[in-house]
């Protein structure tokens, strides 16, 4: 189980521009991830733009990053849908495949109450022989895990983990307070820019869209916090939130949806590592002037020469 | 066009123990209906627990639904899902199927903005062959769908008609001002409680998941309406306000969502219309004692003896 | 107490260029008023930028407006402050200088329960001995007043009316219901858009800002549902909602609270009513541009030659 | 400026049972925080219930804690109140008496815009001439201190500090790092469970209600911090945590703000500190059962035999 922890990036799907999966360009986001010394891969996560995908395209998704990853890291899975049997279906679709976990939130489009919600994760977990670990992620599906959710799941073996992009990270350090003496569960926050923090309560890992931008910056920062060198760590992060800067160079053209994924692949574009920064439907890309203030600001990051 | 305006419920999915459709209720759910003197059939919308459907399941709703209306009442049909394109084979399944029109919601879980939200229904009207009509439920998809989007599809004439829930009365109200010089365009209410004072705002339909309870009053209360008759409109409505309060009797032991439909749902299977008050996972059903105070609302409205 | 029934503006407060009450200007707003046949006056609302008046300040306000409405009509007066024991000292102030009932929110900055809404008012009403109307304006206070809050106050006799600016109005339409058997307590809509439908409901009172600009329309639209005469009251109605417009003019320039009454402040000054569109500091006052469109609303609306 | 640095507990407000100011018990409370050893006093926040009381009052609390604080450490005082010019007449009062600052939050009840935001702190730093310390918290007064706001009125001298209880740390951060450049402005967290958080991010103070109960506890997180132990310094932290689980015991039953402060005063009582835990009304005092619960946690937390 400690296998999940560390650094696991939100694998960013690269499309064509015809609106495909660009196969050759995954395959080389997969390869920067593994060489920037990420622990872990979770595909079709909200930066994977999972919910655009049909069924098809979900599958030779995992079925691609699970090949090209080739063992070297363990491999993650969303199967994100409206409601428990759909979430089901896609979960074991993807435990066939051979993921390591399926990463699931609660149901959304219908309103469902924590007592609910609970049920929810339970109905999926005695489906599948995979993991599950919940994804906290309130600003899509519009509810937030309760913490007395949260530590019941994991009290009673229905989840192994906890994706936490809520934000609150008062109550996620009260999971992590709560759960402390579960040894093999594990809490990672989807945060960006409050990583050293996180590690700092006790974090297991991180999830950090940005890393599919600068993976070494997000390893680095995690092995100053192993290494308990919080100046350095603090540092680390610092630079890293001046990169995390480009996700509002698109506000409010854009979504916040197509402005954030939008700009990291924008970001990987102009580095190189896919072809085009193409969103699915109906998101809008960045455009040129978009595109030359994040090349600014990945200049001085460092990343770019 | 002006068929579609009237009244319009949404139509309830009856399921059985084992959660699988009901086609046998289904029937009588329809039968019902057509029998109440509606004016035409909302399938796979919110109170039909769309978003519980898989592909396979929602074609033979339709397919049902069709076959039992049997051209007595045009049959619209929901083809809601997270994204664009998602919607789109949706909504293409459904054309095939024989609907007159298909209900599209803002896309969910990713973030869009309103001008995302307009390329949202034009990508979907370029790919069908049937009116579209647009569906206005924050509280599910978390964005409001502005005066202006609304004006903008009306006026270029990709959405056929807007159904309204969102409880904002006064911006339906600008809008059924701002589109009153389009003689097709009709603008329906998804309220159940402010129905008279819509139709005195000059709505076009009504969409009430009550009228799966009683399509007669709400029959009733459009005729009146329609005959100028305010005074026995708001007596009717009244009546209805009554009977609705059976959407509050199972919280907060459950979700709204479980509450209000799952309320009607009992209801109508304490009235022998369907078979059981399943509710589609992980949604909780009512139970014994929220049974016996929804008898006594319905008893109280007439519907009983 | 039938008095407080038919339409109530809240009274603007007009402001001289140096934010001093302009009580010359007041004078005229409320023989405006008085003249286009208004039921009542309420003074001190949040149109009348209440909380921006020190107690001074409303007390002159009180003073000089029962002085001038000299019987004519009843005057109601907002004691709107954070907390009860302050409302109390307003409340007091405002009974010794013989307003006719005052009016009350629930605490605001500091959060309170629905318990402790109740326990508020029971305070404000023990304390003082005139009428209490409860206003409901989550958008200010950050707290809907429950419907069983308002039936509990409404029949133990705390409350004598509520003036409901929630803009739920089905929940307004339930407050109706519950208490129809209540013949004094009376229920008013701070609607400007949705008066009609509100009346068709049974409201007993409108209480809108925009009537400082066109006291007569309201009048007229009020006359017209008491007559049973809904066509009439419904084109009285989309006229008045046209010149509502104006509240938008300003926006995102100024915030939606100076875009609004420093609409109707705008309007007034074009008329001849006031001398200054000048809003409460920090608000910020229209500009020419701003005037510019508004007149051309009112002239629209038939208010200007 | 400097002196603002540091553990700078919000200041609570012992009431008597008549529910006037407990003058003796303020003595006790402010005696306590000096000898745990805290950087400064804060009062008049919301912890001291500010918005409860009257110009007098709050003149007699300002004078009184600066007569025992007698110079040993810096007294700030809250001088909240919907509007701008009734928060100078609060501030000129504050200054007058002799406080080092004064802390002053965005309008309320009225609705502004950030510009108007700006201007509100511009009038106030211009009709005074003590430092104005921004204090940015939404769930009071339901506007967020944009971070552009925070860093133009940091730059142009207005403020001097900012108390960000908005609990939004990545906002906080990106303050922090936008104004490293600025010796003398200082960032303060309003939080009591993520100040080992906000200290690794470069906060330099923290205003922690909790710290009434247990100002050691705090000062000696702050000197771990200082220190660069950061894992004495989480430690602590989470023994605190633990301490403050007592702001839900009384949830629902009563408010959050009650809940909150209420357990404050409750534990302080216990303690001997003050001699009642009445709040001001309308908010409910702690009942006998949520003592005992509330005993438990102190006792728990080392600072009870």
């Amino acid at each position: 189980m400690t296998t999940f922890k560390g650094v696991v990036p939100p694998v960013v799907t690269p499309l064509t521009e015809n609106y495909e999966v660009d196969y050759a360009s995954l395959t080389r986001v997969v390869e920067n991830l593994v060489d920037g010394g990420v622990h872990g891969l979770f595909v079709l996560g909200s930066s994977g733009e999972v919910v655009f995908h049909d069924d098809a395209t979900r599958r030779k998704i995992i079925e691609h990053t699970i090949k090209i990853a080739n063992g070297r890291v363990p491999v993650l899975a969303g199967t994100i849908d409206p409601t428990t049997d759909r979430v089901i279906a896609h979960s074991k679709a993807a435990a066939e495949l051979g993921v390591d976990a399926v990463v699931v939130t609660a149901p959304f489009y219908a309103r469902t109450s924590q007592g609910e919600v609970i049920d929810h994760f339970r109905y999926v977990r005695e489906a599948i022989d995979v993991p599950v670990i919940a994804y906290d992620i309130p600003v899509c599906v519009n509810i937030k895990l309760d913490r007395k959710t949260t530590v019941t799941l994991a009290r009673e073996g229905t989840i192994a983990g906890l994706k936490d992009s809520s934000g609150d990270d008062g109550n996620f350090r009260f999971c992590l307070q709560d759960l402390a003496d579960l040894p093999d569960f594990f809490l990672m926050t989807g945060s960006e820019i409050v990583v050293d923090t996180a590690l700092q309560m006790g974090a297991h890992g991180v999830v950090p869209g940005l890393a599919n931008v600068d993976p070494h910056g997000y390893v680095r920062l995690w092995n100053h916090a192993q290494a308990g060198d919080w100046v350095a760590a603090r540092a680390e992060q610092e630079r890293l939130c001046k990169l995390f800067e480009m996700v509002w160079v698109a506000l409010p053209r854009v979504s916040p949806g197509s402005a954030g994924v939008g700009s990291f692949k924008t970001a990987m574009q102009q580095l190189g590592i896919i072809e085009t920064n193409i969103m699915a439907r109906p998101q809008r890309r960045l455009d040129a002037g978009e595109t030359a203030k994040i090349v600014e600001l990945v200049r001085a990051a460092g990343l770019m020469g």
